[in-house]
């Protein structure tokens, strides 16, 4: 990507931010996925007064392309409001990045809008992988 | 609501369906969320080789709603393919559709467009809702 | 259940709630599951920064109990701090708690010892059950 | 950790395993968790109709352990059937697992007792710490 398409993804990210529900935690959280096709989709963390029932932004911008018939991902941004801190997805997240493939781009951003750039297959290493519930056991066996 | 925007909420949330992610479960759910001002959101439920990160259409639903900065909501309706029963969302979806608010309709549907009505408040009577946590305790004895 | 049992069970839940580790909510809840054999396992509210992979105090009974070969219940009991609040489960939990049974005695309960008795069918009405995705949809038509 | 004290871990998880509640995945989950204090918490997976309720081996034992009084852990032990494969936790159980320490041992294991030894930490590089929402943002200025 060039570094202006990233600047502007890190910038829907942080717009994405000021919808964050989250009258429990006060961390707002946002993000902003690109589509293959290069459809952008933001989104926020949304919280709950049962903490696990909780979701975060990043997983709000994954399920929103998806019921829009995206599947396929470029990149993500990730942002939020802590000024020395890479915006670092939590493992659920991180999970739900790999499920729709191991190798794109997700930038843990600051404000001043420098980031870390990482892969969903860095982001869990040895990863617990799609294929491995779609295809049965004992086809593992050479 | 009138009888025929029921029926195109309905209709929507069987287009939502359509967009399912569920190669472990092969059980597609759409739902279709009405907003205070008149628009509508959809969702679908997006599946993930870990089951607990699976997210239900309802709650794909709501998510990008609040998204979008909409957080007051008048009606949602719920579909799924089984074709004697009529789609109820699970136990965590109607804990998120309180936070919300408690009276608001929500339209459980068959595939032959018929539907049961209930309320947030009816789905999970004695519920655990918003204020809870966000009352000091201490303000709640007399 | 005789009025010392419940008494038992409810006590047994105030005492879980002195091990949640809660510092996000610093909201503790206890809960004491009876299983059908006569043992009871305890169960509080494990948090973490990632709210959404917070565990409520009924799901960690409720697991406790399944991982050590108990799978059918009598009671829960439900605590929490509020003085003047029945302890009633969240969205989430309910729904775990319909999985193992719709008919058993759920004590919604008070620091003072009082409570509400519900049933997993009650507390998740029309609720979402375990025989809808174990059976095949095409079985259901008649 | 001594290899006989692994294989000890190790073998308890599979132990563990056996009281599966999996009727929707079939896929069983087995950990065994030691404390600082030497006691072992075993875990299986525990599902649920609404998939998003599922919830894992790995956290299964460590809120056993929370309940009881115990946060301090030496190491974890993971076992599933697949052949082939070390069983990894995922993202959500590697969350959970950060939350009580960065540095313990955790065991991916094969039913052939070999392993592949990770930290919380490895596990999730750049994660998302207990620390960042307990610490006030502004104090992490210079
Ligand atoms: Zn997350
Ligand atoms: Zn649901
Ligand atoms: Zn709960
Ligand atoms: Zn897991």
């Amino acid at each position: 990507m060039e570094a202006s398409e990233i600047q502007s993804l890190i910038a829907k990210s942080r717009e994405a931010l000021t919808f964050a529900y989250c009258p429990y935690s006060k961390f707002k959280v946002g993000a902003a996925l690109l589509t293959k096709e290069g459809k952008v989709f933001t989104g926020c963390n949304v919280e709950n007064v049962s903490y696990p029932l909780c979701i975060c932004a990043e997983r709000t911008a994954i399920v929103k392309a998806v019921s829009e018939g995206y599947r396929e991902f470029k990149a993500m941004a990730i942002a939020t409001e802590l000024p020395d801190t890479f915006a670092s997805p939590c493992g659920a997240c991180r999970q739900v990045l790999l499920e729709f493939g191991s190798n794109y781009d997700i930038f843990l951003t600051k404000p001043d809008m420098t980031y870390v750039k990482m892969t969903p297959a860095e982001l869990l290493p040895l990863g617990f992988t799609p294929n491995l519930l779609l295809e049965p056991p004992n086809q593992d066996s050479s």
